[in-house]
């Protein structure tokens, strides 16, 4: 009886939230709020409510507001009705973009308001800044949902994975190439073939660049290789290709020597150097990440005491992403109720260098077309051995109708520079015709 | 510099540890604190440094700790010289078992002192009570090592995912009978060869019980199932069946029909009413959790918000298991620098109904030897018909060199007294030489 009394006193606690932007991820928050109210608020020991809600379109969203049961007048587009409202504690920023929404989120914890953020072109691009000016007012800075929607991959690697020191990170963390890599395995199409399908399924966007030409990847790579290894990599420091060049030829011999060929986000580190990259790149069929399909994400983290782990789940999305957004806002409730904000700070306290591609180092899955004439193996096999790559498998078919051949090789690992400058010189052979596609190979040597 | 200063002064800055328990586990936790001392001091702000260890073997400890680089006199075999001493703050409990670890613990949480535990036996059959002594002593209670070694579930359940109401969770959590049901699959070997296999290299004990009959699994699905759905679940509330009548024959079965065996740990909710159980289950062959191989461990969670997520890792073994309790000792320490203890207290808020095994719906696998004559099929169909089972799958074979046929079935979901009274009038039938198993199959209808 009086735990349960003392349970309804709590309940007349509120922590009051601004909202800074309202489409699909913020319609999501407003609906977990709702829908999970008092399991929340029993969780947090106070009742979470959104207070007001920012939009440039007032009329549109309050309507949308009050579709859910809320009060429409609770949408305004002044900036200063969130952070300068003293009852509102914590800022959730789904408004996505760069400039504008680091100007809102700057003045939100210069007023002392923990953020809750998704957004992972801001974080990768200014985190550090931002981290600097929460610490500065004590307050949190969370953005669980910027990396891998719903997934928890932020939370573990900051904090129960702490021990470790982390060797690697290997992700898939873009729904959209996967699906379409997905796809293309599965149903043996072409790339435009399957991009056509997702735009029409509304996984790929009209203009489908940010996500396959790998941009969007590298962004939440640059994040996960910051915290793991407590180092700055900002977007731009990380090598990108996309999966725009990938053939159903490249899938069909990837399945027949066992691997799959997925987007990753890699980020390694040795001898306190790094190495961050997002590429098509060939795993083995037996590795965990090569049943994450469809418009799935994973992560997938090495550490000296944990050893290999993974974390999957759906990597965007309405509710998954507002199930991070909500676990931060729980998070960031506990620290005001427990006075503990700031808490989980920057851990980007060491300075790393990172390696160019050049450097890194592993396997190499080429193919190409070659005349169908005696001593082209040879010739070929001489300059991969004059710039120290040895080959572990060879693949060599003659192609239908033709008078060429299609030569595949994969490499042993070497650094990259080497097989960069075979290549070179691999194509200026006058019995090369082609040099079709060039994928790197991740595994264990 | 400034900023160097500061982290220098802030090494200075001592938080220390009683170890509870030098065994395996306890050597793994002074390996990584050792080893990563540095980084770990970054993160939390202040040193970590094991002050005493308590274990009936001074000196074998002292020998071993001294191998270590430590100093060997830090052991002792008394209690108080942890729990008494006013510098240590947080108590790390490896020591297994139940009564003397409770009365410890207890002792620990009276005296101030946050705890971490891996003690699965301990939390899964009296969690509440020590959560009550943690709450009145406003100090930590974490254990994120009892479940799934490494694998980040426990924070990820109580944090990350907490905005969510959590549907079902289902764990492949004990990594011997993993390894045993992968080799059986792999090999096309028995379970006693495999068995005898696992105990040579060491995956399983010498007497295997708590493993292969399930047990050790149930204590940690109570676990799961007390924090997914905030209620309270002891490992006497589960239902349990071990793998030890598994056949090859019933994987074989399983293989052929798309499905893989795994022992798994169930737990779901429904309009209030919780259902924990641990027994083999076939799960189609594309379910994340069908590749989950060897000793490797993983949890599938379903929730409201997140969809579908799962954890991955090593279960268990001196480093991963390390590697949780370091990230719960940093978690403790962050809680004592930012005074926030008592952050994550226990969220068993709920009072649940647990269903009997009767009352849970699921498709069942059906093998049996019946007699090789007309009509039996038919009654066999009657008799689940009778009892609202349907069938959704029949396979029949004729045993070479035998009178008798091998005929299985899958039946659609159903609530399982339906399947135990069909199955009781089914042994009874003339024609049904021998009902050889019951294996639950996993998947939607």
């Amino acid at each position: 009886m009086e735990k349960e009394l003392e349970m309804d006193k709590e309940l007349d606690q509120v922590i009051y939230i601004g909202l800074m932007g309202a489409g699909t991820v913020g319609t999501g928050v407003l609906k977990v709020l709702l829908k999970n109210e008092t399991s929340i608020a029993k969780k947090v020991g106070a009742r979470l409510e959104v207070k007001r809600i920012l939009d440039k379109d007032v009329e549109g969203i309050s309507a949308k507001v009050a579709a859910l049961g809320m009060d429409g007048s609770i949408v305004t587009s002044d900036i200063n009705d969130l952070v300068l409202d003293p009852e509102i504690d914590i800022i959730v920023e789904v408004m996505g973009g760069i400039q504008t929404a680091e100007k809102f989120i700057i003045k939100a914890l210069e007023n002392g308001k923990s953020v809750v953020t998704a957004n992972k072109d801001l974080i990768a691009a200014r985190g550090k800044e931002l981290f600097d000016v929460a610490a500065a007012h004590q307050v949190d800075l969370l953005f669980e949902a910027s990396v891998a929607g719903g997934v928890p991959i932020i939370q573990s690697l900051k904090e129960s994975l702490a021990g470790n020191v982390i060797h690697s990170i290997m992700g898939i963390v873009n729904g959209t190439t996967n699906f379409i890599l997905t796809k293309m395995t599965q149903e043996k199409k072409s790339f435009d073939e399957v991009l056509a399908l997702a735009q029409k399924l509304g996984y790929a966007e009209a203009d489908p660049a940010s996500d396959v030409e790998g941009y969007d990847a590298a962004r939440k790579v640059a994040i996960l290789a910051s915290i793991a290894f407590n180092t700055r990599v900002t977007d731009t420091n990380v090598y990108v290709e996309g999966i725009t060049n990938i053939t159903d030829r490249d899938i069909a011999f990837a399945q027949e020597l066992g691997y799959g060929i997925k987007l990753l986000g890699i980020a390694k580190e040795e001898n306190n150097e790094i190495e961050v990259r997002v590429h098509p790149a060939m795993i083995p069929l037996n590795h965990p990440l090569s049943s994450v399909n469809d418009a799935f994400n994973a992560v997938f983290v090495e550490g000296d005491a944990i050893g290999k782990t993974m974390f999957y789940g759906a990597g965007a999305g309405e509710l998954p992403t507002a199930s991070a957004i909500v676990g931060d806002l729980i998070a960031a409730a506990r620290n005001i109720q427990f006075s503990s904000r700031g808490r989980l700070g920057c851990t980007c306290f060491e300075h790393k260098r990172i390696k160019s591609i050049g450097e890194i180092r592993t396997k190499y899955f080429l193919r190409m077309l070659v005349k169908d004439q005696p001593g082209v193996l040879a010739s070929i096999a001489a300059v991969l051995g004059n710039q120290d790559v040895s080959i572990e498998t060879v693949i060599q078919k003659r192609q239908k109708d033709k008078f060429s051949t299609e030569l595949v090789l994969i490499t042993h690992q070497v650094e990259e520079h080497h097989i960069r400058d075979a290549i070179a010189i691999i194509r200026s052979l006058s019995s090369v015709e082609k040099m079709e596609n060039i994928i790197r190979v991740e595994e264990s040597d």
